[in-house]
């Protein structure tokens, strides 16, 4: 799996941040340590509060569109949730990465706080940003074993597998095993029983 | 306030990991770059996951033992939780701390899975381990405040306010503030009303 990385080892070493952490002396060693413990705490930031989904959205109307050809559109999103007392630290995600936006979730129920979701979503984004990140600095629960899926999918639409009923059933086979997901057979079988005659665009 | 750090300089450049983190070749630089992420991972993970917390145990027969002078036990925890299938990330803790334990904490209704929680209870351990090594590297959520207040109520744990109702009540009113927790005005005013002659042991 050969993908773009934006942290090579030259890039770790370079003094790129402004922020200084811990330390009033901000030389280029300082600002290098800092570098590491940042990208080992966005790891555990995302081990504890981290989200690697794949949902399919039903777009029957819109078969026109080359990447709906099933009728499905596969949603991919990578987020991340806090409640508004730690909003800053969803900013510092969207600093460090430099894609993605943070979204509020209004609660308006007996909880103490909005919630805020930093949200990354374009394939684009997700695949040449997030998935090489955490490829090369790899979770440490449970979440590393939906990461893979998750970029697995990835892969898969990379070659178009989405835009084929067979192929659509495999991420979605795939997609069903996480986040302690229900069994999606009711979307597999419409896939299996999808005829493409009855779509005129085609 | 000062404190030992078992985390100085030289320890940190020092290569002491045994595990490979993403690289086959274990130079000493890579072990280093190691040892920041990985200590990074734990702020992030302790960020999402972890808890500080300080609570009053009613002790109220147990006035001749020093520290329940005031008829209430401090119970100081800092403990991070996470599910049966993310165990192992628990145990990274007591592997890098060298303090606490993990200990598990069946579920039987109908959650997926049994939760197992990392303690750290003793004040010493708390005192010399975990309260230097996030003063060293602070937390990025609002978990920072309630852990600055709850190491504020160890430095008077030292100073031996917990053994008198005046300092006992100071302790209460900041940890009545950590955790979304609600206000303590039983507590407080059993301890103001709190006379020593009542107590055989004085």
């Amino acid at each position: 799996m050969l993908r773009y990385s934006l942290y090579n080892e030259d890039q770790i070493r370079e003094p790129d941040l402004p922020e200084s952490y811990g330390s009033e002396n901000s030389s280029a060693a300082d600002n290098q340590q800092e570098r590491l413990i940042k990208i080992g705490w966005i790891t555990g930031y995302v081990d504890g509060e981290g989200c690697f989904s794949i949902n399919l959205v039903r777009q029957p109307h819109r078969y026109n569109r080359r990447g709906y050809k099933t009728g499905f559109q596969v949603a991919h999103e990578f987020a991340v949730t806090q409640g508004a007392s730690s909003l800053e630290s969803l900013h510092l995600l969207v600093k460090f990465f430099d894609v993605g936006n943070v979204y509020i979730n209004k609660r308006y129920d007996n909880h103490k706080e909005h919630l805020h979701r930093y949200c990354v979503r374009t394939r684009e984004e997700l695949v040449k940003t997030i998935i090489p990140f955490f490829e090369q600095y790899p979770l440490r629960t449970s979440k590393q074993g939906n990461f893979l899926k998750f970029a697995e999918c990835m892969d898969l639409m990379g070659t178009g597998a989405h835009l084929t009923s067979s192929g659509l059933i495999k991420i979605v086979e795939i997609a069903a095993t996480m986040n302690h997901k229900k069994p999606r057979t009711e979307i597999i079988r419409i896939l299996r029983d999808y005829t493409p005659d009855t779509d005129p665009h085609r």
